[in-house]
């Protein structure tokens, strides 16, 4: 695939209009717990979903052959689409060539290194495909369908076990020159520990700011002693308890936004970015951005950029998924619905 | 202008023709102490320069003035560019709407407010300007003809009283949504104080790695206080000092360089960048490039960047402003010179 053809991809046609030549596209979401598969029109209205666990899964070649039995069974429900499935999309949750459509590295919940994700699609398929990183979707989805119609600049912040960031330029996807931009788990910002973390490991940012971070400080520095150790709640329920008045809980969300607030402030001044959208299920806690907010206005911006939640929540990356293969068939010679 | 002409400055023609029509144009800095005109032909060669000083000069008014007394200067020094003069570009030490032809605001020093100086500067001289801000200029400059030729993606760190970036992304300036990206100096990270700075206020990165930080440091944490409160040096002076072998100095150049990697390692994460580009008179100097790739190199990076010198130096901003006027001429109707 030319480097001209991935840009081409990034196109900002913001509808798509079907032909008489019936379309359809797969959009996959690969996340480290859950496998999500939608079937989608040439419109991008999806027809139907097929869904299973992940959990302890890392072998690439195993989650190809899930896709492939959701894929069949998408068809099965959907038997029109057998003969116009036009392109298949899937997003992985690590650094990913899309230009050599190669999942370069998952963190260590997967562990893929180097995995030829598109090659294995289009041998699986015999349909042009084409993989991105998951939070890289996620933006692409909100731009098209959800927070962020009509930003041109905008930062997607995806807050679940960790925190990344896909950044979207000028109306198109910007994902640097190593396909690694928007790697802000590991962020060096004040009040966080100024000793930047070994590759694979949590990033300074991520252990104040990340799911998995907030967990291990609310065991290590903010659960009341007097609790049980089998206290061991989830980033989302301390949350809920900070709402529900409880004091520890509402520190560590103080933490947690401030943490959080520097980082969009360090962000935004590099880039003058207008827009955050907050997605990911910690960062789609209602709490998580009034808390945030409050810690932004306390910095003195030129021009503060507005912090929305995700549209699309937990469907952001699989319809980000259908926007790119949609925009995948209409390049791949195959009749363009674009 | 439009926003469609403004874009157009940017395209990433890298050399230029000229043609049997003489074409000149003319790059100005206006800077925080001196203001500097050279006059070039179509192929960007300085056939004359022109300098003055701009000490405890606001008015812009007078500047323009100035700028009009230089370019007769140069004009009289080479007569042919009278009639030819096509285009002039001028970079000001603040932020400043491009398509508007708006410096929005400088620093303290000038205290600029909305100053139309592109209208100010066809008024003047009758023939097309542009204005832009002078790091990104700088960056134009390295980029056309410096240390960052052929590069895609490429931030310029200027540091010089203050710090800020100019940055290159797929071959083009990278100006943001409101004309103030790159504006670091404010960046929170780790190390420094944790409270933002009040607009028109040295920022949290640039109290420790700008030019009137370093020497605030000096005089107030790092001088001995044996030595005589007289003993008021500037950065460079003190980074001398350094390279010397004094203790006190080697300090503060060791701070100033692991407060710039954090800024650089953090960026980076942002951009995915593969090269910055040190320039300004402190950004110059041989100490501070050294500590700070040793800075650097403690920090796990996947792609650690590459950091060079500026290669244009004090003319970095210069020859980005007779690029963009090459530019301007190119697109403004006159005789295509590109």
């Amino acid at each position: 695939m030319t480097h001209d053809r991935i840009r081409s991809l990034d196109t900002t046609h913001r509808g798509s209009v079907a032909t008489d030549d019936p379309c359809y596209v797969v959009g996959v979401d690969i996340g480290g717990t859950n496998l999500r598969l939608a079937l989608a029109d040439g419109n991008g209205a999806i027809e139907a979903r097929w869904a299973c666990s992940t959990a302890g899964l890392r072998d690439a070649e195993v989650v190809v052959q899930l896709i492939k039995q959701g894929v069949e069974h998408l068809l099965a429900q959907h038997p029109a689409a057998n003969q116009s499935l036009r392109a298949i999309a899937a997003g992985a949750p690590g650094i990913t060539d899309v230009e050599a459509g190669i999942v370069i590295a998952t963190s260590y919940l997967m562990g893929w290194r180097d995995v030829p994700l598109r090659a294995m699609l289009e041998e699986a398929f015999d349909i042009p495909a084409v993989v991105d990183n998951d939070v890289n979707l996620a933006a692409l989805g909100e731009s098209w369908a959800g927070a962020a119609k009509d930003a041109g600049d905008f930062v997607f912040l995806a807050i679940g076990t960790g925190i990344g960031a896909g950044i979207m330029l000028n109306g198109q996807l910007f994902r640097g020159a190593s396909w690694a931009a928007g790697e802000i788990g590991y962020m060096l910002i004040s009040g966080v520990p100024d000793v930047s973390a070994k590759r694979g490991e949590p990033g300074a940012l991520e252990s104040m700011s990340g799911g998995e971070g907030i967990r291990a400080q609310w065991q290590n520095h903010f659960r009341p002693e007097s609790n049980a150790p089998a206290d061991d709640l989830t980033a989302t329920q301390i949350f809920d308890r900070a709402l529900d008045g409880d004091p520890p809980a509402q520190a560590l969300l103080q933490q947690t936004a401030v943490a959080l607030s520097r980082a969009i402030y360090n962000i935004a001044l590099v880039l003058n970015c207008p827009l955050f959208v907050l997605g990911g299920s910690v960062g789609m806690h209602p709490a998580l951005i009034d808390a945030t907010r409050a810690a932004l206005a306390t910095l003195n911006m030129r021009t503060p950029p507005r912090l929305l939640h995700s549209v699309l929540g937990v469907d952001a990356q699989l319809i980000g998924a259908i926007r790119l293969a949609l925009l995948t068939a209409a390049v791949s010679g195959r009749p363009p619905i674009l």
